[in-house]
């Protein structure tokens, strides 16, 4: 390839939505705290975590990556073991891929809930498992509907899952489901439990053994203030952590499912320089004021008569679901059709709502604090307002 | 997990390296641009590249990531498709994993140079794949090494390998097998051929439908001056790269041994900075000038009498590897025994060489320039002479 001049377009980009406020629940609580903004710029040097590698990428000791790993990590999660992965659909995909290839006869399946992320889907495709999905509930997933799951794929298969996936909470609605009864229930078909806490560690208190699971994944760039690709993996008990961090029969201190070494870069840098702000913020009485700004927010919306939230009302986490019929109204009328709240969103500076979107969209409240959800609401209240909704 | 102040250890850390001469050859090509240090401050933020994701982490077109997957990065490559990955291990599986699960039938293995990285190998591993390798060579892997190889595969498995797997340069020497002629080898036997980079791609030419590969793999936080995790996967011919990228049954635009995204933050941002760049210093006439920086300062090692190069002389890549019988003869007295050499280059500010290494160690001169090889080779020599080694 020719050195070219069209090359200078990936040189140096913007990213306009820098200084918006941002509400896509992909976003709100993966923003860097100053100390990883710090570490990026200390460790952004590709393989930089390597230079005192002691074997593999959690074992080293300077940084202190061994000290995270293998204390403070499980210590937060609830487990006995964890590892930082690429991300949490790595992790997931770890967990499946290690249970398929170890199980003693080809053709299995997982059991999840009815909605499991797309990554989740994917992870077990890879894995060459089959998916059992609970049926789509009204309003919120029940212990029932695992107990029915299972109970369905056995008659179908013949046979147990080899997992219980368990969204938590999920993706679209930010319902958080009971877990522990969903854990128990699985446990009691002897399938362990895979919680995936990809909105939930980082941002609420989460603990897999007072839950009763078997496995959590979290995902560092989406709630735990880290630059992406990375995310963490617990394990609770000897066992399972044994057959999933399995050694390599080539070398001894490389674990198979990850490849010997996952986030060797500045990601978990930055996963641990946000680390100590991470449990602070997850501390009970610091997610009991998250949840309560949500619910400020979702109650001043309802008070429009414009604004529906699906999912658990009274609200539990900073993820919500929204039907604005005011806004699809306005989309029939306005000139830019649906696109019309996008651009008005776009000159208050607020971005994370799809172009296109007005009658269904979820968004997150996370960390924005009382004055901002209040510009947000406003500003859904004054737009509403400008094309005479209300 | 209670707060606590323990935490802050995680916090800020230095890198105490950051102002040494890095001489390790996983450090010399993955220091980052300029460009790529403003990007990864732009973008930071969590999963910042997907404020405007458009089904999938490839096709987003705002930053112009699609442009870069689908047209730059092919045309670098020498292939027909290539993807972002998270790294030169995760490709090798991906290809690895893919041929696996749409084998015709199980047991199956894969051939590759006896120098092969770990990482290949415990990719292999994964992919439930058996490994035949070459035979250690006296001095390079020559192509009749491979044919003996496959041949000896053939025999033990009854049918042909999945895959030819060539370590281009191997990561100990540095040497450059013949891979045009390895290629055609594997081709008799209607085997295809992956290329692992790691150490060429972002260094020096690479063109896989020249020397004839079906897969090239290469990593950008080692050779790409990228952040960390981050690798590129490029692949020949239609049919190849629709079995590899075949897209999920439960969503059409994610792929499935991709997991829907790979690299979804900041590094990949650093691997499009660096890319002008990257693209600039590996045309021929570039790199020729790293391959004689390199073979002057072996030269200047050589004539000591006191270090002798491993592998291919006169040498052909910046990655080599020493017999410094000097050097172990002072560890052999010294205080600090084997970390002698240690310390004394961290004196000089020189880091690179594993704690305890004397007699055998690999460097790499990437990048560095006349003046700190010289500097490089002058604080060698003055280590010698100061224990009287010559
Ligand atoms: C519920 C849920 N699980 C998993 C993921 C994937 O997270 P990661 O990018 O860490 O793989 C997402 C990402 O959007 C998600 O929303
Ligand atoms: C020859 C070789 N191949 C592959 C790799 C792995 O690269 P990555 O970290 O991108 O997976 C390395 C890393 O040291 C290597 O030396």
């Amino acid at each position: 390839m020719a050195a070219n001049n069209n090359l200078q377009m990936f040189q140096f980009i913007k990213r306009d939505t820098r200084d918006f406020i941002n509400i896509d629940p992909l976003q709100t609580a993966g923003l860097l705290t100053d100390a990883a903004r710090d570490a990026l710029i200390e460790w952004g040097d590709g393989y930089s975590v390597c230079d005192y590698c002691n074997g593999a990428l959690d074992l080293v000791k300077k940084p202190p990556i061994q000290e995270f790993v293998y204390k403070a990590l499980p210590e937060f999660l609830g487990t006995d073991t964890a590892r930082v992965m690429n991300g949490a659909r790595e992790s997931k995909f770890a967990v499946m891929h290690s249970l398929a290839s170890t199980a003693a006869d080809k053709n299995n399946y997982v059991v999840m809930d009815a909605w499991a992320h797309y990554s989740s889907k994917v992870a077990a495709e890879r894995a060459g498992l089959e998916i059992v999905q609970t049926e789509k509930p009204e309003k919120e997933i029940m212990p029932e509907d695992f107990l029915k799951a299972i109970e369905t794929g056995i008659e179908k298969y013949g046979k147990k899952p080899l997992l219980t996936l368990l969204t938590y909470p999920d993706g679209s609605y930010g319902n958080l489901a009971d877990v522990k009864k969903i854990a128990a229930i699985s446990h009691e078909f002897d399938v362990p439990v895979l919680l995936n806490g990809a909105y939930a560690v980082g941002r609420m208190p989460v603990n897999a053994k007072e839950f009763g699971v078997d496995y959590i994944v979290g995902s560092g760039h989406k709630s735990m203030s880290a630059c992406g690709p990375v995310g963490v993996l617990g394990v609770v008990g000897d066992e399972a952590a044994e057959q999933l961090f399995r050694k390599s029969a080539y070398n001894k201190v490389k674990e198979v499912e990850l490849l010997g070494c996952t986030s060797r870069g500045a990601p978990i840098m930055t996963l641990m320089a946000s680390f100590p702000e991470v449990v602070e913020r997850t501390q009970p009485e610091n997610w009991e004021k998250e949840v309560h700004l949500a619910r400020g927010f979702i109650q001043k919306l309802e008070e429009t008569g414009k604004f529906k939230l699906f999912g658990q009302n009274p609200h539990n986490h900073d993820l919500m679901f929204f039907e604005a019929a005011g806004f699809f109204n306005i989309s029939e009328k306005a000139k830019r059709g649906r696109y019309f709240l996008y651009d008005e969103l776009k000159d208050k500076k607020i971005h994370g709502i799809k172009p296109g979107l007005t009658k269904n969209f979820k968004m997150s409240t996370y960390g924005l604090g009382q004055e901002k959800l209040d510009f947000i609401a406003d500003s859904f209240i004054d737009i509403l307002k400008k094309y005479d909704e209300i």
